[in-house]
């Protein structure tokens, strides 16, 4: 389909409301989850949709963010727009009139992001191919095209990148057999902040008897002793094969972070996620260096590419959490997996999209690049909206046929 | 006025269209002047003003956010409202609908910059003081109950802070000659980046002429060879003696701007601002370490104290650029003032405001804090859209006598 082209841009302000206490954690105490969707209608063609996670009323604000940024898309065929995406992202970023209120950060950047996952969606859908497929089809060339690596300069060059990707080229058979068995969930949803200690119970056991063997724990509670005594009672549960990730959501400072990581280490966590602020780098390298070995996740709160080569270099986190519905999509998570590729860092998604998109990431992350760790984040609560859920089977995400992003939703209710 | 109660909050989207050129640089290149106005209704008593400033259409998500954010305000006395304005800004702050949009950066920070001001306007109009007097006036706890010390615990308690404040005191008397004498004014009107070499040199005679001695010119020209000759040309206008600062608004890369800090040293700057990304922290520190004795200031698009602190102990910048219409307001920006004591580096404001409430501040930190770098940005743009435009006489800014924080505008065309 040569011609699909961009007739009108849609903003959707999607809400859906989730059960008592899903969703909740240190800092988002009552979260509703909501979508601001991109919808790129076209010619007698498929539709492109995109999606950025909210939570809650502000979603409004990155629908209009979205009508603002995207109208130099209009009229436009999705193949035209693809062959230099890096380019088309990058003006978008840099609109001169919205460029103020980030840069690259905040409501314009989770508009972007959106936009961005759309003009992915339409692209693959115009081919006929999941993206995954798409993104591995793609030559060398053509996907570093799809990528701004603006301000990257000084660490990955268009060059750099480049080898990167060749030097796994050789060996990517090696590794389609992922393709077939799939790749391992971790389940987040066991362990809201809000839920007792008998509904943490009885979701991990049932994790545990549909073939769970990694389980996330909110902690960072008002009171210290909640956070041991959840993380004990989540250990035997587990036994001591089984994988446990504790998430404080930033609600920590430095001083408490130190503590706490150092009080919960006994629980042997694979890492301790966002222990702190997410713009102090600083704290978290301070903190990386008196933990160890007890390792750090971050990233869903770090906004763009710049931030991540920064925490990067500093060495402040272990566990990249890159989220292609925080940073500008696709192609920015993609920019900030080759840089980690580079740094010999594991991109661990972050799920703003209930792993949706990320599903396809992580095929092509392990395919292309050779990523060792392939391991994604599983949050259910909105699998009912989505019109092709993540497939997951005995705790496995396994690779969607379906043409696209997998991020067309049954739209709730308007706001 | 202790029963100054507010009633009612409107955000007002303000725009100040600008001649051909004006405020042009290097990644902004045609900008509308908008303000994000916060206006505080009270019963009977005056109303607070607060303002943050936008470059044009997306003033109005920043507008939007106002209403969601202030809330929490409505129906409470000021007085109430200020005597732990630290808490009230960080509820604020961490809003667990709203946090997810930043946190602490972006449209939300910039509503809550401009909530925050008119906040301290209101206070400083029902007590029938000037904002820097109010503050003078504040005993040091009281001042520290007005800002939010969160995530700072590593590097400034609440006890140092106060202990700075404390070591001032004596010596407060020796500086106040400043409230006689004002303080110096740098000229940015004179080199917007749209002005071509004929409209500079017109307009630095004219600021000459009006008593300025120092000039900033915006660089990062497409063609590098215009930077350099209209560096030399202002060099040669302001003679050795003047003072000259070069800005180039993010737009090189970190090489680029490696090699474009180096071939503008000869002229000798007191600064190169923002030489690059805002976020890269790295490349700022590098830069400072190649380009010595050259020095770097920024600022203006650090969103918050987080990220400030950082900057400060990696050693990226010489001049700090906070603007408390990025910050969260006045009182982010004394927030990160303390700091910037502490690690003996200077605040030279950006002047979102136009200069209105940092011509304040100034006064507060130079006889407060004792610091000694006291100069201020001037951008005579919008002057006669303030009710209580800054006074700058033979190139000084001159205090302020009338109540408030000088935020009153006569409001432009809303959109």
């Amino acid at each position: 389909m040569p011609n699909c082209v961009i007739r009108s841009i849609q903003a959707i302000d999607a809400r859906y409301p989730l059960p008592p206490g899903a969703g909740s954690d240190a800092v988002h105490t009552n979260p509703v989850y909501a979508m601001a969707l991109t919808h790129l209608k076209t010619v007698g063609g498929p539709s492109g949709a995109g999606l950025a996670l909210t939570l809650g009323e502000g979603n409004r604000l990155v629908c209009d963010a979205i009508g603002m940024l995207a109208r130099p898309l209009v009229g436009r065929s999705i193949d035209e727009v693809m062959a230099h995406f890096g380019d088309e992202q990058r003006g978008m970023a840099n609109d001169p009139t919205l460029r103020w209120l980030g840069p690259h950060k905040g409501v314009v950047h989770l508009a972007l992001a959106s936009i961005t996952n759309a003009c992915w969606d339409l692209w693959a859908k115009s081919r006929g191919l999941p993206l995954w497929k798409l993104l591995l089809d793609l030559e060398d060339e053509a996907l570093l095209a799809t990528l701004d690596l603006s301000y990257l300069e000084d660490m990955l060059t268009h060059d750099e990148a480049l080898a990167l990707l060749r030097a796994q080229r050789a060996s990517r058979p090696e590794r389609n057999s992922i393709l077939d068995t799939g790749y391992p969930g971790y389940d987040t949803s066991v362990g809201w902040m809000g839920y007792d200690d008998a509904k943490v119970r009885a979701l991990t056991q049932q994790a545990i008897d549909r073939g769970f063997t990694a389980f996330k724990l909110k902690v960072g509670s008002i009171d210290d002793e909640r956070d041991l005594r959840r993380a004990e009672m989540l250990r035997q549960m587990a036994g001591e094969a089984g994988i446990l990730m504790f998430d404080a959501n930033q609600r920590w400072d430095a001083p408490e972070a130190m503590r706490m990581c150092k009080a919960l280490a006994k629980f042997k966590p694979l890492w301790i996620e966002e222990p702190t602020h997410p713009d102090d780098i600083h704290a978290h390298v301070e903190l990386a260096r008196a933990i160890a070995p007890v390792r750090i996740a971050a990233g869903e709160h770090m906004p763009n590419r710049v931030v991540f080569k920064n925490m990067m270099r500093y060495g402040g986190v272990h566990f990249l959490q890159a989220d292609c519905t925080r940073l500008a999509g696709v192609s920015e998570f993609l920019a900030v997996s080759l840089m980690a590729k580079k740094f010999g860092l594991p991109i661990v998604p972050h799920v703003g999209d209930m792993g949706q998109i990320h599903q396809h990431l992580v095929l092509f992350n392990h395919i292309a690049l050779n990523d060792e760790v392939h391991f994604l984040e599983h949050i259910p609560h909105l699998q009912k909206h989505f019109i092709f859920p993540a497939k997951v089977k005995e705790g496995c995400y396994m690779p969607p046929q379906e043409p696209g992003a997998s991020t067309d939703m049954r739209v709730g209710r308007k706001d």
